[in-house]
Order: C-alpha cells, then sequence, then structure tokens
C-alpha cells in the first residue's frame, strides 16, 4: 500500500484563512474491499467554495469536520481495482480531497467517473468540463436564460466559471462583458477569451466609478449577470441591470471572511422588476450530461481555451489556495500531485 | 357639464411627501366627443405606488407629471355616454385618477371596465378583486408557486395585498403568517382574516428580535415571502427563509422617501438557494381575468372579507394618503367622493 500525504482542517479561519489552519500529515492507504477502487490523485481542484466550508456557521453543505482531510475534487488514475467496471490506468474524477490518493467505493453512485482524454486534458475535467463549467452552464442557461443580442456580464471573469460562461453566452449571440481584477486578466478576457470587454475593478474605488465604466462597456445595460463574488461588484451591476434582468448567484467571495457585505440598494429588484437566484450546481445533476457535451464541444473546438494556474506538489496547496481567495491565480487554480 | 374637483400635484418631495406637494383645483368637465364616456367617481383608490410616482427620479413607471391630476384607480357610474356599449348607470372601474369626474375615451382598451356589482360591492373592485388582489395573487400563484403545507409570509398584512395574499395562501393548504403595525392589525389580520399568527413588527426595534419572533411563528421555516415595505422587515425574514424559498418584491415602501435602505446580509440569497423577484401587476394583463376570478369567488363566499378604511371627500385624499404611507390605515385605504 503506498504512502499517501493528506491535509487535513486542523482548526477555523478568525477572519481570514491562513496557512496556519491547515495540517499535513501521512498515512498509508488502506487495503481495498469488494467494489472498491484506489485513485493515484493527478490534479486536485481548489474552488472559492472551499472556503465557506472552512467556518462552523451553517451554509448550504455541512462544515468541513476538523482533523479530516479536506474536501476536494480530483483527476487522477486507477492504480488498483476491486471494482469490475475499473481498470487499472482508468482515468477518473471524483472528490478525492486534500491528497494524493484515495480509497473510493466505486459502486457509490458519482462517486468516481471515467473520462475520456482523447481530446480534453486530464486537468480539464477539474475545470472547463467539470464542476465549474457546469456551474457557469447551469447559472446562464437555467437562470438567465438568455436571448440574442442581449448583453452578459460575469464576475471573475478570467476565473474557471467565468471563462466557461463568456464561451457559452458567445455561443448563443450574446454581448459578454468580464469584470476582473488587474491588467493582465483583462487583457487575457478579451483577447483570448473572446470576451467583448473587460473591467479591471482594482481600476474602482466604489460602485458609483465601477458603474460608470459598465454604462460604458454595456452601452444597452445588463440582461443578465453571473455573480461570483459580492460586495460593491454586485452594487454596481445592479445600478445597470435592464428591467426583467436576471442574477445568477453562484459566489459571494467578498464575505467568506465574515465581514457584513451588505447590498446597498435592493429597492432596484422591484425598480427593475429583477429575478435573482442562488443555486449550487451539485443540486442539479441531472444538467450535467447535457452540459458537459457542449463544454467539451467548445473546448475540443478551441472555442474555449481556458488558463491554469498549476501549484506543485500537495504541500503547496494552502498557500495556493488562499492565493485564489485574494484573486492571485489565473485561470482555473489546481494543484499537480504526480 | 358639471363642476369637476381635482388634485395635481404642485411640487415634488423633499425626503417625506406632504400636504403642500398637492393642491386642490376646480375645472368644468369638457364636452363628450364620440366614444368617450362621462364617469362620476364614487370611490378613488390610495395605494403606495403613488409615493414612486411623486419623485422625479427614474423608476419603473414615469414620474407623475407636475401640474396634472394625480394618477389613481376608480370605480364610478357612468353618467353620459357616448359609446355605444356603454349606457348611464353602468358601474365601471378605471384609472380616473384624484377628482372627482373623468372624462373616457371608451375604445381605448383597458380604460373602463363594466363591473357586476350583485355579490361584490362596488368599492371591492378597487381592493381584494382589483389591482391589490391582482398583485397578491401574482406573487403567490406566479412567483412563489406555493405548495400545500408550506410556510407563507406576508408584511403589511392587514392591507388590501396582505389580507388577498392570505385568503389565497390558506385555500392552498399553507400556513400563513402575517406581518403588521399594531395589536389592533395583528388581531384583526388573525381573527378576521383567519391568518394562523401575526407578528407586529413595532413590538420589535431590529431585525434580530424581529426574526426570533417569525421563528416562534413559523416553526418549519418560511419558504414564501412577499415583500410589501422592506427595510429590516426584509433582513429579519430573510434569516428565516427555507432553502429553496421564493420572495415575491411588490413594495418597498421603507425607502420611497430617498433614504438608504441597505439588505444586511444579501449572501443568505446563495446560503439558502433563494429566488427573489420584482414585479408589476399591470405588466401582466393576461393573468388578470383568472385572478379576478377566484378572487371574485373568495369574496363572494365570505371566505375574504376585507376591511375598508374610508376617508370623505376628494378634499381628504393627501391626509389619508400620507396616513396610507405611515400605516395608519386599516385594511384598503379608498376616499369616498358621493
Amino acid at each position: 500500500m503506498p504512502t499517501n500525504r493528506q491535509i487535513l482542517l486542523d482548526n477555523r479561519p478568525e477572519g481570514e484563512a491562513t496557512t496556519g489552519n491547515f495540517k499535513l500529515v501521512t498515512a498509508q492507504t488502506p487495503a481495498l474491499q469488494d467494489g472498491q477502487v484506489l485513485v493515484r490523485h493527478h490534479y486536485l481542484s481548489l474552488d472559492p467554495y472551499m472556503r465557506g466550508r472552512m467556518n462552523e456557521s451553517k451554509s448550504y453543505a455541512q462544515p468541513q469536520p476538523l482533523g479530516e482531510v479536506m474536501i476536494g475534487g480530483t483527476v487522477g488514475e486507477i492504480v488498483e481495482s476491486r471494482h469490475p467496471k475499473f481498470a487499472v490506468g482508468d482515468k477518473v474524477v471524483g472528490m478525492g480531497g486534500w491528497q494524493e490518493y484515495s480509497v473510493v467505493d466505486a459502486n457509490q453512485p458519482g462517486a468516481v467517473r471515467k473520462v475520456d482524454t482523447t481530446h480534453v486534458p486530464l486537468s480539464h475535467y477539474l475545470g472547463a468540463v467539470g464542476m465549474p463549467g457546469v456551474t457557469a452552464w447551469y447559472g446562464l442557461v437555467k437562470i438567465i436564460n438568455p436571448k440574442a443580442g442581449e448583453t452578459m456580464v460575469v464576475s471573475a471573469a478570467s476565473g474557471a466559471v467565468g471563462s466557461a460562461y463568456g464561451a457559452l453566452a458567445k455561443a448563443r449571440g450574446c454581448r459578454v462583458v468580464g469584470i476582473a481584477g488587474g491588467k493582465d486578466k483583462c487583457d487575457y478576457v478579451v483577447n483570448e477569451l473572446g470576451f467583448d470587454a473587460c473591467i479591471d475593478y482594482k481600476q474602482h474605488k466604489d460602485a458609483i466609478s465601477l458603474s460608470k465604466a459598465l454604462k460604458q462597456a454595456c452601452p444597452n445595460g445588463i440582461d443578465g449577470y453571473f455573480e461570483n463574488v459580492g460586495g460593491l461588484v454586485l452594487d454596481a451591476v445592479l445600478l445597470r441591470m435592464n428591467a426583467f434582468g436576471r442574477i445568477a448567484v453562484c459566489g459571494m467571495i467578498a464575505g467568506y471572511d465574515g465581514q457584513p457585505m451588505p447590498l446597498a440598494n435592493p429597492a432596484l429588484i422591484l425598480v427593475n422588476r429583477l429575478k435573482i437566484e442562488g443555486f449550487i450546481v451539485s443540486e442539479h445533476m441531472e444538467v450535467w450530461p447535457e452540459a458537459l457535451k457542449e463544454l467539451g464541444t467548445l473546448v475540443g473546438s478551441g472555442k474555449l481555451r481556458p488558463r491554469e494556474s498549476v501549484a506543485q506538489g500537495l504541500q503547496a496547496a494552502p498557500e495556493a489556495f488562499l492565493g485564489l481567495l485574494k484573486g492571485k491565480n489565473f485561470g482555473k487554480q489546481l494543484v499537480k500531485l504526480i
């Protein structure tokens, strides 16, 4: 049985998360039972939702238990199998957590899924053709339901969700405008991802200033907005929403550390007859096949070229995760484990 | 031609509205053209939306023009007709405005509609079986879409919209909880309107205190909320919404005077995967026949017994309107003009 390095949640953040909240340990992988497989992880996915799980307070999911391996999506390869449908060498995606190996009961629905790496690199199954891509798809297609010619905006535009959202909205004939932090990210969003415009929120210190930039970038107003960050970005977007606009709320990263994050002017919901809807993609497993098919085609045909930030080795995961929360990553944040 | 007393918007409020914003004038009604009818108003409806129209700022509707008769719903009787489908004596509902008579082009769709007063008193066509009733119906049926056994909450519960909402939700097998101002109103909401409970918001000075009272009144949480007021009531309700709850936003009376009215914790939209949707009932004319039919049946069968606050004479309208904005009315606020 191979030696397995793991990262546990050691204690909960007080305010901002720190590397001290995590603990690296070493364990032996247990012997397999019938129906189980041993997966060697090639990549670990780091995602903003993990910050919410680190808090004790009630959220949509149970808090991450202390002393257990941090939750997380992984892609890897079967290295031992006691399940007839999985063979050594199969490439699979699952929720293996922050560790180098995982033992998975392959009979549990959705616990481990084989993927085809002929046209799509393995790591993309954690990004554009994985949970973040389906997240963008659900918000755009099922909540915003865009019409050709409408203007679609997304925050954290250079990230895994934002880049997929842009490609999906362009494929539907929309004007697509991103919001991102810094000139490099904005250039990438426009030049490589094909957005019509991108606004650097770091150039704006309040919602009024940001909303003026949005007015320029969205001359016909905003019809659909995909919310990843909350805070003043949401305030600014609300000032530019058109009547009957739709907002899909997927993340509010600005509030994860527990600071108050009020919405300045909720009366705009009424004035503009907006629909605002929060969602969690794991509660809508029925759309995954349709969404993954479209996303795989976009990646395979080069219409969606997602960028990745790759940290090296499990021990780099905490620093990379904290950087992600501050927007230091550029594209999908991964940890390479092999 | 009869003499017609009218109330004009003379100047716009700075902060709170006052009687000085209005002006009473006298005019002669003009001679009728072909296709027109002259309506003598029996009742004028006073509604919170009028406050929004008094502001100059962009809202969903054009501002009320200065120097013109205030907008408003009316019921009355045809006293002169040059239209073949309307006869003297017909009872009609329309948007006659704050005046004693109106001349209406009866060919304009929806400008004037005959009503049957056999089972429903004329004044109720401005309330339970009129715009406020349809407003409640649309929010409950089309946005909240309640299931039997769910808990439905409404603010301004003793008013025209709130009372209709309660009856409609009870008819669908829901637990119905109101929020109203003062013991008398709460007693009426429970004893006469048949709500399961009613909370007096005046007994609570912050959102936390109000949310504790909501927890008691809604032991299974809140699945649907109809928002008439905004401010701390909305903050308190958000703390008690169940996962997949729905909020129909119809009014935010707390913000009409222009003071800031932030929403304390928008992250709850994500945590509880809420849907929040603003609407204006006049944009959904297609539902009116179905809604009015159900509302007429509820009133005719005594299952909805709306209360009315009636001010006497056109000159009483401004005071009555300002009282409505402060919650001084008890049930549907009307002005009797005859």
